[in-house]
């Protein structure tokens, strides 16, 4: 009965499709997993989340060891159909370290200059200024 | 004063990294796009959103030409450093085809027995069964 669905989406030539795992209720984006045409059958037929670990190359049941499997809740793909966002109920942490979402680590907080303090703005344009000198 | 953070990311063979796009109010996943190191710089640098297109094999400044343009709020990266997400202020409706999120399609809205009404159970017991027999 999925195969009709399936056969819309566009897989990469790993046979991967790029799936966000968001939390259906606080909308927090937990992971960002693959899954292969096996592992999505099974999400469906489960209602559960199967990933493709690139890594181990082998099918994993989240949660099946640690206990915090994901209950679809619902699945969406994109306007291209080569990626999904499925939508879950998560029984504990979703990361393997603890975490509730794997995107613990800022890269960047940005503050408008509205935002800024005057000396939070006044060492940006001096480090500006710097790397023009730089250039 | 970027290259610091980017050390630590993974970009595939590819040399790209997949950016999941969140509204940072509305908490609506809105797109998953492509950055290379040097759409990554350009983002951190404007503050604007800035990718990899795939198919056109070049950078792109989401909104150029539609205005619907991508303030950067904050961008986070997950535990195994080989994914993004970019958290915006979107200045109008992210996807191509005037959609707030190109995540518009559903495969697949999945009811707990519980949530299901009794037509709708048994319809589906039906069908599994159908399914079973043609094993």
């Amino acid at each position: 009965m999925y195969n009709q669905q399936l056969r819309g989406l566009t897989f990469d030539q790993q046979g991967l499709i790029p799936a966000i795992i968001q939390d259906d209720e606080t909308k927090e984006v937990l992971t960002l997993a693959y899954m292969n045409k096996e592992s999505l059958n099974k999400t469906l037929d489960t209602g559960e989340t199967w990933f493709f670990s690139r890594t181990r190359q082998e099918l994993w049941h989240k949660g099946e060891t640690s206990g915090n499997r994901q209950l679809v809740k619902e699945i969406r793909f994109d306007c291209d159909a080569d990626s999904l966002l499925v939508k879950v109920k998560s029984l504990g942490p979703a990361c393997h370290t603890g975490e509730n979402s794997c995107f613990y680590n800022t890269l960047e907080a940005r503050n408008t200059p509205e935002e800024m303090g005057l000396n939070e703005l006044a060492a940006l344009i001096s480090e500006r200024r710097h790397e023009t000198k730089e250039d």
